[in-house]
C-alpha cells in the first residue's frame, strides 16, 4: 500500500503552485494584481484594458503600450464567419453551453496556427481576450432574436461590449460601471476556473484548450453561476413579495439555514474588497437609470444579512448582479459576463504556468475495496 | 502577508481527494478498478462494458444489468443530427480540437434537460462514453474523406468503433486488442484530465463541462498526446532509416538526454502494469495483419532504453501507438481513442465528486511585486 496521507477536502488552504500574478490576503480583504492594490487600481481609473496588459506582462502599459494593445484588440473583435454560422446553427440554450462551444470552435480558426512561441500565445490571449465579449454578445444579440452587431472600433472594450449586446453606445457612467466590474473579476489566484486552466495547461495542451476548461468550470452555481442566483434571488423578491418585506424574506431564509447568494467565500473572512466598489457601481447605475429598486434592496439585503451573521460578508457576485441588471444584461448572461474579464487572468496564468511548467497531478487517497478483490467471470456473477 | 507554505511543484505526492474508483501502487506497479487488478481483468476476459459498469457501479455487472448497460449504449450510438452538421462544417484540423467541440456542443442536444438527478446525470455518463466513441469515428471518416458509418447495433463497444471508423467488421483478435486496450485506459486515479474534470465538477457544472474539461487536459503532449509522439518515433525510424538501426538511432536520442515518448510515469516506478498487454496485443495485431514490423522495433526500443537507462519502463502508450497503428487507426486518432475510454473514468470520478462535494480550490504562493505597488495613473507613465 502506498503510505499517502489524509486529503485536504476541496485542497482547501494547499499551496499548489507559485504565482506572480494575484495577491490575496484573506484575513485582511486585501486583492492586488502584480502588486496593485485593486482600490489604487479602481480609483486611479485603470480601465480593463490596462489590467489585462498588468496581467499578461507584470506592469501597466505606457501610454504607446496601451494604444498597440488596444488595437489588437479591436483588429480580432470580428468573429470568424465559422464561429457565428455556429451559433446561430446551434440550438439556443444554457449562454454558458453557448460560450463554450464557440470558444472551442475559435481554435478551429486560429491564424497562428500550432505555433507555440511565447509570441503566438500572447497574440492568442489578446485574441481570445477580445472574442470571447465579441462571442457573449452575440450570444445575448441571439438569444433575443436580434442581429449580429459589428463592432466599433473607437471606443473601449467594456463600452464596446455594451454595443455589441445593446446596439446603444453607452455614456460614460454605463461604460465605466462595466469597466469597473470587468477590472475587478480580472483575477482571484487560484479560483477553480483558474485552477482548472492550470492543471490543463500544464499538460503543454493548447491555450483554447485551457480557456475552455475554465468556462466550463465558472459555468458552476459555486463558482461564476453565483450572480445569476443573486439576482433571481432579488426577482424572486421584487416580483412574488413586497419588497418592503425584504427583511422578513431574508431573515427567514437565515433561519432555514438557506445560502443566501452572493455572501461568503472560501479565502476572503473579512470582507471582499472587490464588494465595495461594486457597491458603487450599482448606485451609480441605479441613479443612472433612474431604477435605484435593485441597488436599494441589495443594500436591505446585506444590512439585514449582516446583523444575523455579522461574520457573513458581500462578496463579488452579489452587488455585480444589480450593476449587470442596470446595465441592461440579461441575467442568462451574467456568467458569461465574468468569463469576458476572466479570460484576461486565465491566459495570464497559462502563460505563466508555461514559463515553468510542470504536469500538475496529484494523488488519491484510496478509500474502495481490497486490493485484490477476486475476479468472478461474467457467466458466474 | 498570509503564511502559507511552499508549494508542492505539479502537486506530486500530495493527496487532493479520496477515491474508491482505482488503486494505485507506483513501488509496486500495481493498478486496480474498483478493488479488482487489471491483470484479472484482461485475464479474465473483461470487456470495456463491465469495466465501465464496474467504474459506474462500484462493481462488475450481472449478465442482465450487462445486456441493460449495452442496451443503453447501442441506443445513444447514433449521434444527435446537429452533432454531425457540426463536424462536416468546422474545417480539418485537430481531431482533439474537433472532439472537444462536438463534445462540448452535444451538451446542446441534452434529452435530459438540466435534470441533476443521479439518475439523469448516470445516464449522461453511459450516453456521452457512447457518443464519444461515435464522434471519434466520425472524426476518422470525415479526415480520410469518407461518409460517416451508422453504428451495428449487435456488436461490442471496441468492435462498433473500428467498424464505425473502418468500415470493416473486426474479427475476435482485433476487436478483442482494442478492448483490452480500452479496459486499460478506462482509469489512473487522479492523472491530469480526471483531476481536471473533478475540479471543474466541483463547482456543480454539468458533466458535458467537466469532460470537455478534461478533452483539452488529455490533448497535452504531457498527457494523452503522448502516444501519438510514441508512433511519429517509430515512423521516424522505419522511414527515415534503417530499421537495423533502431538501437542506433535510440541510444544517440538517449545520448543527447532526449526523452523517448512511451517511457517513464509520475507515479510507476517500477513498470507500468497496463504495458504488459498491449505488449501481447501489439504482437497479437501484428501477427493477425502479418506485419510484425511496428511491434518488433518497439521491442528493439524497449531494449535498447531499458539497457542504457534500467529505471525506465515503457509505459501505457508505448505499444498502445502500434496496437492502434495495427488495427488500422489513423496517428491523429490516437489521443482522441484514449478519450474513448478515459470518459468512462472520467464520469465515474465526477460522478463520484458530486456524491460528496467540495469546491476544489487551492492556494498559490505569491511570489510576484511587492504590496502595495504604487500606483501611477497613465498620463504620468
Amino acid at each position: 500500500m502506498t503510505t499517502l496521507g489524509r486529503s485536504s477536502s476541496g485542497l482547501e488552504e494547499v499551496v499548489a503552485t507559485s504565482s506572480a500574478l494575484c495577491f490575496l490576503d484573506g484575513a485582511r480583504g486585501t486583492l492586488a494584481y502584480c502588486g496593485y492594490d485593486i482600490h489604487d487600481l479602481v480609483r486611479g481609473g485603470a480601465t480593463f484594458e490596462e489590467v489585462a496588459y498588468l496581467l499578461w506582462h507584470g506592469r501597466l502599459p505606457t501610454r504607446a503600450e496601451l494604444g498597440d494593445l488596444e488595437s489588437e484588440l479591436v483588429a480580432a473583435r470580428a468573429l470568424p464567419d465559422g464561429t457565428s454560422r455556429l451559433l446561430r446553427a446551434l440550438p439556443s440554450g444554457d449562454a454558458m453551453d453557448l460560450l463554450r462551444t464557440a470558444t472551442s470552435a475559435l481554435a478551429h480558426y486560429e491564424t497562428d496556427g500550432t505555433d507555440r512561441s511565447p509570441r503566438a500565445q500572447y497574440r492568442r490571449a489578446v485574441r481570445l481576450t477580445s472574442q470571447i465579449a465579441s462571442v457573449v454578445a452575440a450570444i445575448g444579440r441571439l438569444a433575443a432574436g436580434g442581429g449580429l452587431i459589428d463592432p466599433d472600433p473607437v471606443i473601449g472594450h467594456a463600452a464596446n461590449f455594451l454595443y455589441m449586446l445593446t446596439g446603444d453606445k453607452p455614456d460614460a457612467t454605463t461604460a465605466r460601471a462595466l469597466d469597473v466590474a470587468l477590472v475587478l473579476h480580472a483575477d482571484h489566484e487560484l479560483n477553480a476556473s483558474t485552477f482548472a486552466a492550470r492543471v490543463a495547461s500544464a499538460t503543454l495542451t493548447d491555450l483554447h484548450s485551457a480557456v475552455v476548461a475554465a468556462i466550463g468550470t465558472l459555468k458552476g452555481p459555486l463558482h461564476g453561476g453565483a450572480n445569476a442566483d443573486v439576482m433571481r434571488l432579488l426577482m424572486e423578491i421584487g416580483e412574488q413579495a413586497d419588497p418592503s418585506r425584504v427583511t422578513a424574506v431574508i431573515e427567514a431564509k437565515l433561519a432555514r439555514k438557506e445560502k443566501i447568494p452572493g455572501f461568503g467565500h472560501r479565502v476572503y473572512r473579512t470582507g471582499d474588497p472587490r464588494a465595495t466598489h461594486l457597491r458603487e457601481m450599482s448606485r451609480a447605475v441605479g441613479q443612472r437609470t433612474g431604477d435605484l429598486r435593485w441597488f436599494e434592496m441589495s443594500e436591505l439585503i446585506e444590512t439585514t444579512v449582516r446583523a444575523a451573521r455579522p461574520s457573513l460578508y458581500p462578496n463579488v457576485d452579489f452587488y455585480s448582479a444589480s450593476t449587470y441588471y442596470g446595465l441592461g444584461i440579461p441575467l442568462e448572461l451574467f456568467t458569461p459576463v465574468f468569463a469576458v474579464s476572466r479570460v484576461s487572468g486565465w491566459t495570464a496564468h497559462v502563460l505563466e504556468q508555461w514559463s515553468d511548467n510542470r504536469l500538475i497531478r496529484p494523488r488519491a487517497e484510496y478509500t474502495g475495496a481490497e486490493v485484490p478483490r477476486p475476479y468472478v467471470p461474467l457467466a458466474g456473477r
